[in-house]
């Protein structure tokens, strides 16, 4: 195991990063403790001066400018050169538009979603399909295909997506160990992956998440309170709800759509996803209504847990995310609802005010006959701060995914564009693991039908609690 | 306009108060300030001691006994004769068994909430329209088809029920003076009040509530936290959902369900109210989303707004409930809901840990041309304060209907059963008004398609902003 301040591995050119929220700032401290940098290696390219004094207080140049399709490439040349590393953590600045120009570059690159040039996602005029991740990602896959090596780029790789394609892994191995199921040898392909999780009997796979942070100030009316970026939670709230779409499912939602090319492994609804609740269970708070936010997880888990026959896909889990944000943040979800999804216009982002809490982030794995496997961290505010400086605890479980990304690129320079499931789960795992609390595995007998209320009638499936029919709340 | 201090009228008799609770408490220093009673006349039954040690302060006796129907008889018996008056403000005693009690022992009667038996409300043996408020008021109304004069029993005389209905009537009067409407006399029966509601084009009413109060101490987990009764919001909030169902409808809901018998003014919705959320507006807080839960008014309004033509309902407007509780309740509720609506093992109603907010209650008029008109209560925690002692906001709107209710009835004391709609609003609101904070009447240009968001396509009455479906959150 890697210890805190171990050295991951050795960056020797020059690191840019775009973008300086709540991630960039947890994740600049730990550059120098674990790549061997130092702060004249770095340099920071965001809109405005940094008002939050942490570049300067370690010493690093802030660029202040704003990343436009029209400007970016001429910005950053200049910065971004063979054996440099690009680190993406903005809003509104292009993935596939970096990632082409760290490959011409001959630098290595790395983001936490897959971005969109700004105003994609909100805008009315595309259609849901177009303003979907499943259309970024394809529209990323499509470039890759005659591109199978060259400088990395590691797209999508935070906490999730990012490390719960590792969790995953590393889930459906402790479950075959548990169960004592067959086990040849370790999966190496994703035809492995997706026979292993097939042979587990896994229908469905949750990312439940259940973040307990509170601030002492509470959520003032007219303001979105949060526990990372505001606009990156709300960019990706209103972009339709999506889930990677399982072989067991036989109950068609009426507000469904697929979208008509690519891998097909996962749909839409026609509603955002934090207009979207699903049932889902996380050990420590149990059952909980979470918000189906789409993710690049949901689409690339189900894809690569696909198996075919004969062209004809055989078996997929149903994979989305159930996410239960602080409490604030579930208000600010509740007055931003009320106001047609119009974002307040006051956005407070709580780290050092947070007074006490925990982010329970993990997968939850359903279908096997020994029960629902929740497999994550339990990181609280205490122990992240402890860990890191300028973090709660769910901008650190993002970070730790960074560092496992970055480490990675960094031994495999030359693997072109990856996605987390892409890559060696053992090493995310070990360069995650100081940052992520108490990594738990606990089975429960919790199903999306069990003690349901018997007051009112609910369209169910009483056959197969695994179907989505069940999660979905009405 | 009554003064704070001045009588309101005289009881002669002993007052006996069942239960105890937010509502008690609020209501109990009131009784001696305007109906010239002294602590030696009043009695309160309720299970258990009193813990509050606010009966003990103002030297009333607590009689402590659960009352059931086994025994309510033996223990009320002695306490209520002729003259005396009976306050309802508990949950699990059958308001018609004491309305029955009293009418047989002489006594005035009063209650908030028309409530069943314990374990009514929640048993799922009972079919939902079993468990409705409409179920109980046509049991009330047909026990008093053959008795319409007696012991007058005011029935669900809180602030909603029972003030709103007041509010109602002054809206429709103020709305007529605001549009040079020709009204000839005050109105004088429940037709001519439907006959001015026509006449203004009023198609929905809400009951518009917006509660911030706030306390400094958050919800924990695992705690259910509300500015009045915990319980007494549960049980209402998982009766069935309920409205009056007005003539203009024309879009049925697909899991509403008609009761098929008694006045057919109202409708049930297959679901629990606070599992149901409709778009409202009140004018300081603007659009928000609340919930549909069951009150009384929502069906005594509409079949009082009822007009008929040769036996044929002709008009009748959509009367319900836009309930957004306070931050902490809303959690409460969401919290409550991933539990499958199990009530929280802990519970706090909020009152002088309370550090700022107001209950922001009125009704609100739609279908004038003039547009929306909001009519109510602004009442801060500050003002309640100086107002009364061991009130909040919500509980002194509260009182200030009960002692609007107690006032009609001393000086009509042989009106029989009457339900708020049956009362003088002048009555009511020149009791209530000293306690309400700042009246206002506000019209809006909200309609519940204004400014929907493009992004997403949502089935909608484009032809009729008023459409129940419009109102309706999917």
């Amino acid at each position: 195991m890697t210890k805190k301040n171990e050295p991951l591995a050795r960056l020797d050119g020059k690191l840019t990063m775009i973008g300086f929220g709540s991630i960039g700032q947890a994740l600049l401290p730990l550059l120098f403790r674990h790549f061997g940098l130092k702060p004249a290696d770095v340099k920071i390219v965001k809109p405005g001066e940094d008002r939050s004094g942490l570049a300067r207080e370690l010493g690093v140049e802030v660029i202040p400018v704003r990343l436009e399709e029209g400007n970016f490439a001429a910005v950053l040349e200049p910065l971004v050169d063979k054996g440099d590393f690009l680190i993406n953590l903005s809003v509104d600045v292009s993935s596939l538009a970096l990632v082409k120009l760290c490959r011409e570059r001959g630098a290595l690159y790395l983001d936490t979603c897959n971005e969109p040039w700004g105003g994609r996602y909100d805008d009315p005029g595309l259609p849901p399909s177009r303003r979907s991740n499943y259309s970024l990602r394809e529209e990323v896959l499509a470039w890759r295909l005659d591109k199978r090596s060259g400088p990395t780029a590691v797209i999508t790789q935070g906490a999730n997506p990012g490390l719960v394609s590792a969790l995953l892994k590393q889930a459906l191995l402790n479950i075959a160990a548990d169960t004592h199921a067959e086990l040849e040898a370790m999966p190496a392909s994703y035809e492995d992956w997706a026979a292993l999780a097939q042979q587990l009997g896994i229908k469905v796979v949750h990312i439940a998440e259940r973040d307990t942070q509170v601030a002492k100030a509470r959520k003032q009316r007219g303001e979105f309170v949060n526990t990372w970026s505001v606009r990156g939670f709300v960019d990706e709230g209103l972009q339709p709800a999506e889930l990677g779409w399982g072989t067991h499912e036989r109950h068609w939602p009426a507000d469904a759509a697929r979208h008509g090319f690519g891998s097909d492994a996962a749909i839409y609804l026609k509603r955002p996803g934090i207009g979207t609740r699903v049932r889902s269970w996380t050990p420590l708070e149990g059952p909980y209504h979470g918000f189906l936010v789409t993710h690049a997880e949901s689409i690339s888990i189900a894809d690569h847990l696909t198996l075919r026959k004969d062209g004809q896909v055989v078996y997929r889990p149903t994979v989305h995310y159930a996410y239960h944000p602080s409490d604030d943040a579930v208000l600010s979800l509740h007055e931003m609802a009320g106001k047609n999804w119009q974002l307040q216009h006051r956005q407070r982002i709580v780290r050092d005010e947070i007074a006490e809490g925990m982010d329970e982030l993990g997968v939850l794995l359903m279908g096997n006959p020994k029960g629902a496997y929740w497999y994550g961290s339990r990181l609280t505010i205490e122990q992240a701060r402890e860990l890191a400086p300028a973090n709660s605890a769910t901008s650190l479980q993002v970070v730790a995914g960074i560092l496992g990304g970055m480490s990675w690129a960094l031994c495999h320079p030359d693997a072109g564009l990856v996605e987390p499931d892409d890559l060696d789960h053992r090493v995310m795992l070990e360069a995650a693991m100081p940052y992520l609390g108490e990594v738990a595995g606990v089975y429960g007998d919790w199903t999306p039908l069990k003690e349901r209320s018997p007051l009112f009638d609910e369209e169910k499936d009483e056959d197969d609690p695994w179907q989505f029919l069940n999660f979905r709340v009405a």
